[in-house]
C-alpha cells in the first residue's frame, strides 16, 4: 500500500527513538528512551495506540494507519483523519478542558498525536459490562456535550468564524462516509458487512430490511447528518470513546468530527447507555443480580439529558454571542418571554433528534458491522439474542414513533417494558 | 483604500487595453481595441459593469470593487466575491446552461469576469414595472432552480463531492453576513441603514420592531440560513438578477452563492413577484389598467412553484445519484410507495421554507436598506405607502402563519385580499 513520503507506521521498538526528539514528551516521561516502556494497546477498529511510561510519567500515542485496522489493507482509509482528530481535540480542549485529554505533540506527516496518559481510567463500556457505577459520569458528559456543541454553534460563534471552522471539517468525508453507510444504510438492506447473532436474529434482521417506515425514518436522520451543520460534533461519542474513573470523565477519539447535527452526539450517549441496559441480563449471576444496576443506568440516561439541557440553556442565557437570535432583537419583556419559548422549542427539537439518532445507533450495533463489547461477550447466543431483541424493539419504536417520546422520562419508562418482552 | 497587488479598478478608457490581451474576447468582439465601444452600466449596488461591443459581437464585463458601490469606501467588501460568483456561475452553467450566461474569461487578481452579452434582454424587474408579460419566464426559472438546487444537493451528489464544493463556499461569509443582517435582523430592530416611506409607514415599521412573533419566525429562518447546507443556492435570486426577453431567461449575479437552504432561492422569486403584484397600482393609469397584469403575475407565482416542483421531482425520480435516499433501500413496491410519500413531504417542507423566505424578502425590501425599483418609482408617497402596506401585511401573515399557506394556491388566493386592505 502506498503511503505519503515521510510516513511510517511505528511499533514498540521504533517509537522510543521517535519520541526522543520531542521536548514536551521527554519532560513528561523523564529519563531517556532506554528508560521508557512501550505497550501497543489499540483495541479500537482503526488505529495504533501505544502507552509509553517513563520514570516521571506517561503518555498515550495514537497513530493512524492508512487502512481500517479491523478489516486490513483491503479497506484504505486516509491518514488525514489524524488531522481532523487533532483539530477536534484542540477545539474540545478549549471548550471542555476538564473532559478532554491534554495534548503534547502532533505530527501531521506521521498522522500521530501524543496525549496525556489517562490512568487509572477504563473505557466506560467495560465498566458498564462489569456493573460499575460512575457517580460523575452523567454530569461530566453533559458538561462536555453542552460546552462543545453550544460553543461551536451559531448560538455562540459569529457566522464567519463558524463557517471558517466548518470548512476545515468539510474534508473529513471518508469518516463521514463510514457513518453514512454503516449507521444509516447497511442495517436496512442486504450488505456484505452486516452481521448479527444467527440464526436467532435472522427473522428480526429480515424485518428491518423490509421495514419501509424504519427506512424512511432513518433516511430522514441521514438527511440531517448530511445537511444540518449545527455544531462541531464528536461524531462517535459512544461509551467506548469515554474513559472514566469514579472521579473523572474524559472523551477521546474524535476522528469522526465534523459540523453536523448536535443530536448525533447526544443520541450516541443515550443509545449506548440503553444498549448497556439491555446487556445486563447477559452478565448477571445469582450472586450478582443487576436489577439495581439497570435502574442506575436508566437514571444516567435521564441525568445525561437533564443536565445537558440545563447546562446548554445556562450557556445560551449567559453567553449568547453568536449571530443567531441576537440579544438586541429580544431585549424587552415580551422579547425575553418569546426567547424562552424559542429555547424550549429548540431543546424539544434537539431532544427529538437525539431520540432518533440513539435508536439508529442501537440498531447498527446489533445488525450492522461494528458491535459492542457488552453484548458480544454474552457467551450464550440465545441469551445474547434475547438481550439484543429487546434493544432492537425499543430502538425501532423510538426510530419510527419519535413523537411518542417527547421527554426523556418517556424513554426511561419504555425501556423496562421492552426488557420484559424478551422473556 | 488598500487593494491587493495586481488589482486596479478599470474604467471605460482602460478596459479595451486590458481586454486586448484575451484571445476569447478578441474572437467574440472582432477587430481591435480601437474598434470597441465601452459603456459602464452598473446599476447594481456592489460592482462595476461594462458593456463592450465590437464589429463581430459584444461581451459584458463585471469587476468587483473593494467596497460596496451603493455606500462607498466606508463599507469595505472583499474582492473574493468575484471568485465565488465565478465558481457559482460555472456550476450553474453546468446544471442549467440555457438559463446561465456563457463565460469567456475570469481574472482572479482583478476580480473580473467576462461574460456573454445578453441582448436584447432587460432586467425582469423593469419589465414587471412596465407591465410586460414574459411567456417563458415561469418555466425557465423553474428549470433553473430545479436543476441548480437538485443538482448540487445530496439527492444528486455523492456526499464527499457535495462537501468538497460546500467547503469552497464556506469562505463567502462577507456576503452571507449582508443577508444575515439586512434580511433577517435589521427590519425588526432600530438600525441605521433601515429606511421606509415616511411618515406613512412609521406606524407599521414600529409594529414590526415590536412584533415578537415575527422576530421569532424570522430568526427560525435565519437559523436555516446559517445551518441548513442543502444545496448551492444563488443567494440573491430576485427579479433584478434575472434578465429576460419574450423567448429567453438568464440568471446573473450569483455572488451571494453558498451552500444553504433551497427555499431561500425559491422564496426570492415568489416574494419578488408578489412585490411586483402590489406595486402595479402605482403604475396603472386610466389608459393602462393593470387588473389583467396582476392576474398574470399571480399566475406566474403559481406556475413558478408548480413547474419547479414538477421538474425537481422528475429529476429526483430519474437521477437519484446522491447519497441521500439510496435507491437500493426503497427498491420493492412498498419502498417505492414510501419514497413517493418521502418526496411529497420533502416538497411540502421546501414549500413551507419558501413561503417564509419569500415573506422575509418582501419585508426587507420595504423596511430595510435595499428597496425595489417597482415600488421606489411610485412618485406619490401615499400611493406607494398603500402598495407597500398591502405587501407588508401579506408578508407578515406568511411569515408568522406559514401553516396557513400549505399550497401555492393559498398564497395566490390571499394576495388579492391584502390588496383590498390598502383601500
Amino acid at each position: 500500500m502506498e503511503t505519503p513520503p515521510g510516513y511510517r507506521a511505528l511499533d514498540e521498538s521504533s517509537l522510543p527513538g521517535y519520541l526522543a526528539g520531542i521536548d514536551a514528551v521527554i519532560a513528561r516521561l523523564g529519563g531517556g528512551p532506554a528508560d521508557w516502556q512501550v505497550r501497543e494497546v489499540g483495541d479500537g477498529n482503526l488505529n495504533l495506540v501505544f502507552i509509553v511510561t517513563g520514570p516521571a510519567g506517561g503518555v498515550a500515542v495514537k497513530q493512524a494507519l492508512p487502512y481500517v485496522r479491523l478489516v486490513g489493507e483491503s479497506w484504505p482509509l486516509p491518514l488525514s483523519r489524524a488531522f481532523f482528530e487533532h483539530e477536534a481535540l484542540t477545539a474540545q480542549r478549549a471548550a471542555a478542558p476538564a473532559q478532554t485529554p491534554g495534548l503534547f505533540h502532533y505530527d501531521h506527516g506521521m498522522a500521530l498525536t501524543v496525549m496525556e496518559l489517562l490512568r487509572p481510567h477504563v473505557i466506560m463500556r467495560k465498566g458498564l459490562a462489569a456493573g460499575v457505577r460512575y457517580p460523575r459520569f452523567a454530569g461530566d458528559i453533559a458538561c462536555f456535550m453542552a460546552h462543545t456543541l453550544f460553543g461551536t454553534s451559531d448560538l455562540a460563534l459569529p457566522a464567519a468564524e463558524k463557517k471558517r471552522r466548518m470548512a476545515v471539517f468539510c474534508g473529513n468525508t471518508a469518516l463521514c462516509r463510514i457513518t453514512e453507510d454503516l449507521i444509516f444504510t447497511d442495517p436496512y438492506r442486504v450488505a456484505e458487512l452486516n452481521r448479527w447473532t444467527s440464526p436467532q436474529l435472522d427473522g428480526i434482521a429480515a424485518e428491518f430490511r423490509a421495514d419501509t417506515a424504519a427506512k424512511a425514518a432513518v433516511s430522514e436522520l441521514k438527511g440531517k447528518f448530511l445537511t444540518c451543520a449545527e455544531a462541531m460534533i464528536h461524531g462517535d461519542l459512544h461509551t467506548g470513546s469515554i474513559m472514566v474513573t469514579e472521579s473523572d470523565t474524559r472523551v477521546i477519539d474524535p476522528e469522526f468530527a465534523f459540523y453536523g447535527p448536535m443530536g448525533f452526539d447526544v443520541g450516541a450517549v443515550i443509545g449506548n447507555l440503553l444498549l448497556a441496559f439491555f446487556a445486563q441480563a447477559g452478565h448477571e449471576t445469582d450472586s450478582d443480580r443487576r436489577d439495581g444496576y439497570r435502574t442506575w443506568i436508566l437514571d444516567q440516561v435521564r441525568e445525561v439529558w437533564t443536565r445537558f439541557e440545563a447546562t446548554f440553556l445556562e450557556l445560551w442565557r449567559k453567553h449568547p454571542t453568536g449571530d443567531l437570535y441576537p440579544a438586541g432583537l429580544f431585549a424587552d419583556a415580551a422579547g425575553q418571554a418569546e426567547l424562552e419559548r424559542i429555547r424550549a422549542a429548540y431543546m424539544a427539537r434537539l431532544f427529538s433528534d437525539s431520540v432518533g439518532f440513539a435508536a439508529a445507533k442501537m440498531i447498527r450495533r446489533i445488525l450492522g458491522l461494528a458491535h459492542v463489547e457488552e453484548l458480544e461477550t454474552i457467551a450464550d447466543p440465545d441469551l445474547r439474542a434475547a438481550c439484543e431483541t429487546g434493544a432492537l424493539r425499543l430502538a425501532r419504536d423510538m426510530l419510527v414513533n419519535r413523537g411518542s417520546y417527547p421527554t426523556i422520562g418517556d424513554v426511561t419508562a419504555a425501556a423496562p417494558e421492552f426488557l420484559e418482552k424478551r422473556n
